[in-house]
């Protein structure tokens, strides 16, 4: 039933000041610190109705997760009851503040990823 | 920057009463709708410590999805600002209530997804 994957093609990268995992928030997100989605030139119109003040939902790949990791905390805990980044599908989600808009270039703030992740959509955040 | 394709693949599927794309709920979803996420086996030790009245993001993959679209509602908004299904990556979410484990088959409520959707990972939601 699960024998087919699927191609995620990224639409952009985030720009973050967290250039290790090593300094990346492990619980909860600075709402204040400042970032960047910038995605390629070809999804501009995608953006269109975007402005500054909205919330966004960011999804981006945690690419240097070990995808296979099933069990966290020791053991403890199955992957699919927490939120690590390391799991078989490491697709992560920050709802981000969208400071400004410039072409494909959107200044947020936020953001938690490692700087450089791959982006994969944006959406808007459930009402 | 964004030359690189990322394999997803599916962890599961999810059977939902709604067998064709018409029957899925366009605004919002009935708490009280029952499903089911069906893993494949292999991910059983993934769900240590799901329980019974737990919630849950499912990360599901809208297969029938036209990637092409950039523009919704006749060209008015960009899909990066909506939430429509119809989009070069789409990976939906949808946050549902656990009502039972039995293996690697979790009795859920709150589907919206059309039935037999591939299931790319569940997480604990944001708190």
């Amino acid at each position: 039933m699960t024998d087919h994957s699927f191609e995620i093609d990224p639409i952009g990268v985030v720009r973050t000041p967290f250039e290790r995992p090593a300094d990346t928030p492990k619980q909860g997100v600075n709402e204040a610190t400042e970032g960047e989605v910038v995605l390629s030139r070809e999804y501009e119109p995608g953006l269109e109705g975007l402005t500054s003040g909205d919330s966004i939902d960011v999804l981006w790949l945690a690419d240097d997760a070990d995808r296979s990791t099933l069990r966290v905390r020791d053991g403890e805990r199955g992957v699919f009851s927490t939120r690590s980044p390391h799991r078989p599908n490491p697709i992560c989600r920050t709802t981000c503040r969208v400071r400004a808009v410039d072409g494909t270039r959107l200044a947020v703030t936020g953001v938690d990823m490692l700087d450089e992740s791959p982006v994969v959509d944006l959406k808007a955040p459930m009402r």
